[in-house]
């Protein structure tokens, strides 16, 4: 008996892909409640620095992604950046990665999403309602490179508008 | 000069807590498109077995909470289970984690959740559509133990109804 | 006095070889028994899915392979798959690697075929007999790539008869 | 559709298992051939001090053992011992690892023998018929503590006779 | 040929001393010369906010310990805290961890110090002298738990004058 | 409210520099006392073999450097080498680390200086005047490639003698 009935499980082989400049941007936001949210803008979460934390914590997730990820491909990575912003009751995140590798860095700049909203949730979660904060619409915006070309989530401008390019 | 013009970040001292049984129970999905559900249901991604590597994914990761999130813990976990299901043109995760620490396991059901997620969104990726998945809602559904007794959130019924009970 | 008596222990120096195709395929087995492996194929192993949970956990452990030992080189991965089988008593694990690196992927498949069967080993040890499951003759099956060209193990094929060939 | 049709995959709740002792003694080997293990005896491996290394890789493996195995539980581990010696054509590899917890240490027992294995390969392989090493018969040898009790692998004395016992 | 010529290296039993309070204060320092140093404080480091970074790093660098240094005792960790200063040339780092378990968190309080030093020489070294930063006397300033009683660095007050004791 | 207010952190974007040779070469020094460097030498430390595996440490963490500092570029590593001498009442560490990529070695050789005098710390810290033992002066010994050139740290010779060079 073997184990032959499925298409198996595996890391596809991307080795006959070309080396290609990859990027990709990702976003989410994390719904925190306008009490926390005031909290985070005068910086009085009691745990720490909300936002610095958490871009910490998703550049250095973005740099796991192969780790954490079954079938993703490890890659050199040779930027990552982060940008976070508050609005009314939400924290909003966007990442951009970018390099050069034979397969994009969407998962990349996925996992650094969502990590950072983790963090905002962890050091938020012991304030009024911050058990009750919701990690809300994770998506790739955009993704450039590969033989796939261009991708730009449906609805949004794709001329490059990426959330990080006005501010590194 | 110095750094202590804000409420240092760092990690809380838990030292003082009880060790009790500690449960959470978190929630999340990703709307993945008919089209790639229903290649799940028929078992024809071609990358391998969704939901199952999503499982694992999401097991394994709650182990390396302390190691993502800056200011978490690191605790001894007991029990992990992950629930998937699909359903139109979703994929439904659900996370249970338990253990007796002096710290609640939000973190790591929150962590299995969106891992899960973020495999089923890598598996799924190449198909017609997949790169516009979406993460939505990821939650803490309910949690129990500590100083900070019961937790359910806003709406759910809360008598230990976690998706996970009636499965494992 | 220094610590000079002896070829010190060290990472060599890659960094003259060229770059060029690797592949490594490395096999092993794990002797279960037969009430284990009809269990394994009836899919009555209580924990869980034995052969996909070890084919995903040796494709991870692949990815960690620098990590785990000391000496060897972090490498770009392109490709990694696991195929498992049962028979009689056995079940039997090949892994193939596949990059293009300094150096070869002897290790990362090798390390893949180990993990697969320490995975199955835990999944299987409350069983009865489970305990005493044997993992047996892991080995390197075959190599090519760089200076040292194409490695056979004695007696085997060698005409590029790795196990995963005709399923990937 | 949902995926119940299986026992789903899962760390196992063993928060109800009392907290005792918990010893695992695993074994296995490598063989070298005579020419290689003759060098490693005469300390002229070029890599360097192979069973140092292998010793070192198999202690910092059994801690990563919860990081590998994916339903494996994350211990505290309170001691871990490897002996390796030559023999002929072999290095044979037994490791001790102890500690308090609610489940045993098995896995990191096999974990730190097979690790030292794959390092002792790892250091020899391009010595002349390194790459033909083969790891044989990684087994668990004894094992006590928890409601299974005591296990000997058959064949074994089963009093204690561990062997690291007269050496540590 | 066997390996017993010398007192193995292993991980020392630790099962037989009390689960103890166990706190160590460990502290260091990085000379960046007066340049770097002002620019620190004024905000103005292309790559980002140090003092934070550096903090963050240091705290999860704490939890690696057992990771990093062969054999150390993975540990729960129940409170790290870091404090930086600067100080004309110089960036001055404190770390506090604590914990109960059978043994110290000197180690974890020392790679939390020199992990920070390490961030801080990393976000510096492309301003002018940057490079020849040096870190400097990274040692363990108090310790307490455990059979071995209370330690303090000799020339220190003693008193549980901790840096961080003021500050949290 | 947003989170523009300073240069955000992020890992700066290296994909526009050239991929080249990358050496580098960074020391430290563990100071000991003249009882333990006198043990040291006479391999009676009980834990194990001091300068052995404080070599494997600092080659292991070598690699870890990008998952350890938040900021850094994860690299493939072609040679890491460590030299430790002990001398009066000191161990000193020198490591080289060499590799071709977008960036430098520097954080790579420094922490793997930094951890191989942070593990001879831990094996000798149970002896006399062990949790004594000052770290100091870790510093950039030299650098070549790049950009930025060649750099030799101010006073030393700068004619590639690296204290490597001539062992490995």
């Amino acid at each position: 008996m073997n184990d032959t009935d499925r298409k198996p499980t595996r890391m596809v082989d991307v080795g006959e892909k070309d080396i290609t400049f990859r990027r990709a941007v990702a976003s989410g936001s994390i719904r925190v409640g306008r009490t926390v949210r005031k909290a985070i803008d005068a910086g009085k979460i009691p745990k720490g620095n909300v936002l610095e934390v958490a871009r910490v914590a998703g550049i250095m997730a973005a740099k796991q992604t192969a780790a954490l990820l079954p079938l993703c491909h490890p890659l050199p990575i040779e930027a990552v950046s982060l940008h976070l912003e508050t609005d009314d009751e939400t924290v909003r995140v966007h990442a951009e990665v970018r390099t050069h590798a034979r397969t994009g860095v969407e998962m990349e700049a996925l996992v650094a999403v969502s990590v950072a909203c983790l963090t905002v949730y962890d050091l938020c979660k012991s304030l009024p309602e911050g058990q009750s904060a919701v990690i809300e619409t994770i998506r790739l915006k955009e993704k450039s490179g590969g033989a796939g070309g261009h991708f730009v989530f449906p609805g949004s401008s794709g001329k490059g508008d990426g959330p990080c390019d006005s501010r590194s």
